[in-house]
């Protein structure tokens, strides 16, 4: 296993954090086709042994930076030894292709493959998420790539539960904060789906969580998802939890739904329950 | 007591956190002549009876929202019922004078009385701290005036450290990450204290905690000091540690300075150690 400065990962920052560092790092992506960051959380544990990995992916407008600055996760994955891998949310830079607004383009990247020009060129973090990420990690890192978990929140949600149902085999552990759980049927997704993939919605549901829980059936894997209840995107069914748990019941995929009373759709509700999905990601990783 | 919908607040946002809530203010200060914002953490044991108030001085270049969204402090001013109060650094906006550079003026108030021009007409944040903020505390909220804790970061560490040791009446318990702690001796103090109090020296100490604990002597209040071993500011000589040190050896006053390997100036290390600071203050504020 190479260390840390093999010539693909440049390291931008490194600060201690609760025994173990926070790093930041930029590097060529050959999905992506230009240069991307994510931030890791390496905990005291890799100096002893490889760990395991829990991927966090973010939300509309985020960057690298938002989680590992915000959600306080370091403190809960020091405990149980786990690496936390946060990558951007999108392709950016010169060349790469954008438009007005913040529900598309930079900072949303909607974690697929985009098929549709002008995207198809440099959109293109389902691929970059599920393979380019965990192989950059994999080579630079004490970590035990058998034992991958991910999350995320909102887009980022939508992101963990597309990638885990879809990869069973690299993931044994998923959770959400208020993900988009039905891109399909809300305005976020349409767009997004519509533009990035085509306006050809049978090609939709390989992006939709709530649609492959019903084409792939049940895992043993069991998903945890926390909602607040005082979130305006809930109100506004952007989010549509309500769909994505239909869907597991039908399935028979093990769900627990929490929806959380006072809570909205910031880092504040995140950082208040992040300490259950670390439990709930090392229980199983590093069991 | 009155209720969070008196006038004299404006109520900018509200925020479900750990059971409580993080809400941001804004209103007319009559030291600093200006419109000032601060942050509070109100823990769910505000529900039930009025609990103590920790207040957070944070660093230059910081705002009300820095310590709220980065630090990890709520989970254990839960833990504790501990309701925290994160005021802005300085007087800022329209006729508030400023000048270039991040080390002076907005952004850095240096929580003094400035008595010079053009700088005494606005920038009062010692008396800001120390009395309007605290009254506009215990008039609007659930909370027992007799109990205050108060700790700060950087500028905020000296801003803490002097707060506390000058008014041992109305806080019981003071600690501070990094805290420049001898600023009389460093360019960063002397740059301030020279503006804003003028460049007659003598009126210099009542702003630097290492002359202060030599002019006061001890108390019986243990001061809780963490500093990073890799802090730049450190290394130069902006925050000397080992002065305030020696002065609290000199004068009998009780001290623990842990100096932290592997940790630098920013919130990373911050949110490290923020659970021993609010178990400090917890013990002596709820016992």
């Amino acid at each position: 296993m190479a260390n840390t400065s093999t010539p693909t990962l440049t390291l931008l920052s490194q600060h201690g954090s609760f025994g173990g560092t926070v790093n930041i790092y930029s590097h060529a992506s050959q999905q992506c086709q230009c240069t991307m960051k994510f931030a890791v959380y390496i905990p005291p544990q890799a100096k002893l042994h490889p760990v395991p990995i829990l991927y966090f992916l973010s939300g509309l407008t985020c960057t690298e930076q938002n989680f590992i600055t915000k959600a306080g996760a370091q403190r809960y994955a020091a405990d149980h030894g786990l690496m936390l891998v946060a990558p951007d949310t999108s392709p950016r830079g010169e060349g790469v292709p954008d438009e007005e607004g913040w529900d598309f383009g930079s900072g949303a990247g909607f974690y697929v493959d985009a098929t549709a020009a002008p995207w198809a060129s440099h959109y293109r973090m389902y691929s970059y998420v599920t393979e380019e990420l965990p192989s950059l990690i994999h080579e630079n890192f004490e970590v035990n790539p058998q034992r991958q978990g991910i999350f995320g929140h909102s887009m980022g949600g939508h992101g963990a539960l597309v990638c885990g149902l879809r990869n069973p085999d690299k993931y044994q552990s998923i959770s959400a904060f208020a993900p988009i759980a039905n891109p399909m049927q809300c305005s976020w997704g349409q767009k997004a789906l519509g533009k990035y993939v085509g306006p050809d919605p049978s090609a939709w549901p390989a992006y939709d969580a709530s649609a492959l829980v019903a084409d792939y059936g049940s895992t043993d894997r069991h998903i945890l998802i926390d909602q607040g209840l005082d979130d305006s995107f809930l109100e506004q069914q952007q989010l549509k939890p309500e769909a994505f748990q239909a869907a597991c019941e039908a399935a028979g995929q093990p769900l627990t739904l929490r929806m959380q009373a006072g809570y909205d759709h910031g880092y504040y509700f995140i950082a208040t329950f992040m300490e259950d999905h670390i439990k709930h990601h090392g229980q199983v990783l590093c069991g």
